[in-house]
């Protein structure tokens, strides 16, 4: 299969994307995202004015990806003291946004315990504000750095675990500069293979149910002249069994003590194929993925999401039929789904996890706790 | 969950599906078909009055799944010779229509052969062609009592492997009534243990990309008052952590002679993720599926098909906007997809292989040739 195609013109680098930014609004501060439900045929803009808008960008997905959702809900927070909203009870509705993402309630309380200090050094609410929105903007700020040395440990290890280069790399779900203040988690490392010239082939998993794989990581892989094919989640299978892949790279949404990694639902499989063919899983998250409150897998809340995103098929677009949520029906009526939005992948499948801090291999919580320690991650009490 | 909904009024069976007929129209014969694309939500027919129509049938999967595949060719035979149209270029037709499916070739070079040999015998053509549509005919009938046998062997099987019963089994695709002149392959045994008060769930992969148990098995399953719930095939992996699989069924569309077998794409990666489990994995296809000429799993031709079955979203009912073949892009323009009809899985991640002349487990060629060999199949030169 020719790739030439693919490839940007020598040295042509696309413009970032702007995902999610601030913006100053003679009626007051928005947090204006890229709405990523209406991707890829369409790059449009989202403006939540406050909290409750944001919840629902949130819930609807239009705002999503670990590391992403931390620096939203940070600037969620600033935007309800800037708007002299109950600060405290906004933190605690976007933490509550989705359970199974550490980050959202990091970036949350992160931004709340700014505006507190703040406050209790005696500064007026607005000052306060000021500091939560400071705090919104380094941790934007740490989290574009973390992408970029996450890039740099990660291709590192790919290296050194394959030597020959030509990488050839499964992917699942999205990790790339859409989830990210950066270019991302594990798509950030096969972008850097790019650059390199090691990558040969990058296998972009549809993930359904809502084929983030398809819409976003396709979109990004595109944009970047990336060498990759689209795939259903299932034919990942005989891939392995072909000898095709090389390295499998993944994301995470929560990383418990023990070094369970709950990831988009289908990564589990993803793992035990890659046990049972010898080949390495790497899991790619900043230091803010791992949760050391939560000591193993079974400690994990996954969030269970509505049976219509299995029994319907919903236009990105904005809805089949035209309206906003219509949906074609793809199961009789009346069909329960099981849906759910993650799935646990324990330690002992897990060849590596890499973060802004380095990697730990094998996967033991001491490492883990190790990298955590030297992560320069504000600690919230 | 409670299923209570799901069951149906004691006592009552669905009335059997029509899924193909042979008709006799004034203007002459015509091959019925149940359009299986339009389904769950049409109970459409497609009239199939020539070869090259039922051709496009079988190509568009408006007709499918292996038993019935070979029916159809039998059938589609007795056509071209009712019709006096060339019968060997029909059969050649009809036998590559699909490449992966043996019981295509299979029915049609039977139906073929009862032709040829009709006319060596001295009937004229109009008694030639009366013996085609008598041969497709005890086709059918066979492969109905095939599904009652393997049925019967299935459960016994299933109730020796899990004394407890309860039964929690995850099936793949469509295996029912819609592929098959009875009540199908692994969907009848699950369907016997549900009249047996034995099934207490049946998982219904979704089966990507083409949806078809979504589509079809969940309809054949709810028509059935089956307690089911659809996933993504993804989903499977967190099932079997959690240990709610006590076995797999599915169906075959290719066996090689060393008990390797294809079957729609996914197949394998649950034969993996069973095998890693300690759940078994169990394959039901009647003797005709097996292919003594193939080898082995390298030997078999996988179908690779259009790329656009990943890249859009078409709807079942004929097309979101409208048009027949109208689909909604999912990834972005220029996505190319690997998208592979089938896996392959070896013969030692089956458990066992199930048949209508009985089960080989564990699965070796030797006792795959034994069972093929007390088959009642007519051989064809």
């Amino acid at each position: 299969m020719a790739d030439q195609d693919e490839r940007p013109p020598a040295g042509v680098e696309p413009p970032a994307l702007s995902v999610l930014r601030w913006d100053e609004l003679p009626e007051g501060p928005v947090l204006v995202l890229l709405d990523q439900t209406r991707l890829p045929s369409e790059e449009a803009e989202l403006v939540c004015p406050d909290v409750p808008a944001l919840v629902r960008a949130i819930q609807t997905l239009a705002v999503r990806g670990a590391p992403l959702l931390g620096i939203a809900g940070a600037y969620g927070v600033a935007l309800a003291a800037a708007r002299g909203d109950d600060v405290e009870e906004a933190a605690g509705l976007l933490a509550g946004a989705r359970p199974t993402a550490v980050n959202l309630a990091y970036g949350a309380r992160r931004a709340e315990a700014a505006y507190r200090a703040a406050g209790e050094r005696g500064a007026d609410p607005q000052r306060a504000a000021q500091a939560a929105l400071a705090e919104a903007r380094a941790l934007h700020r740490e989290d574009a750095e973390a992408s970029t040395r996450m890039a740099r440990y990660g291709l590192a290890l790919l290296d050194e675990l394959l030597p020959g280069g030509g990488h050839r790399l499964l992917t699942h779900c999205n990790t790339g500069a859409l989830v990210s203040g950066g270019e991302g988690t594990a798509f950030a490392v096969a972008l850097a293979a790019h650059r390199e010239g090691r990558l040969s082939r990058l296998w972009v998993d549809e993930t359904r149910p809502l084929l983030q794989g398809a819409r976003l990581t396709a979109y990004e892989a595109a944009r970047n002249g990336m060498p990759y094919r689209l795939l259903t989640d299932n034919a990942a299978g005989s891939l392995f069994a072909a000898g095709k892949v090389d390295a499998v790279l993944i994301g995470a949404d929560r990383i418990a003590a023990d070094g369970s990694v709950a990831n988009k639902v289908g990564s589990y499989p993803l793992a035990v194929l890659a046990k049972y063919h010898h080949v390495p899983f790497i899991v790619v998250a900043p230091t803010t993925t791992v949760d050391l409150d939560t000591t193993d897998g079974a400690s994990i809340t996954v969030e269970q999401r509505g049976g219509n995103e299995v029994t319907e098929f919903t236009n990105p677009q904005g809805g089949v039929a035209g309206g906003e949520a219509a949906g074609v029906a793809v199961a009789p009526a009346g069909t329960v789904a099981y849906n759910p939005a993650f799935d646990v992948t324990p330690p002992e499948l897990v060849t590596a996890i890499v973060t802004e801090e380095g990697a730990v291999s094998p996967v033991t919580g001491a490492g883990l706790a190790e990298l955590c320690a030297r992560s320069s991650q504000v600690t919230i009490g």
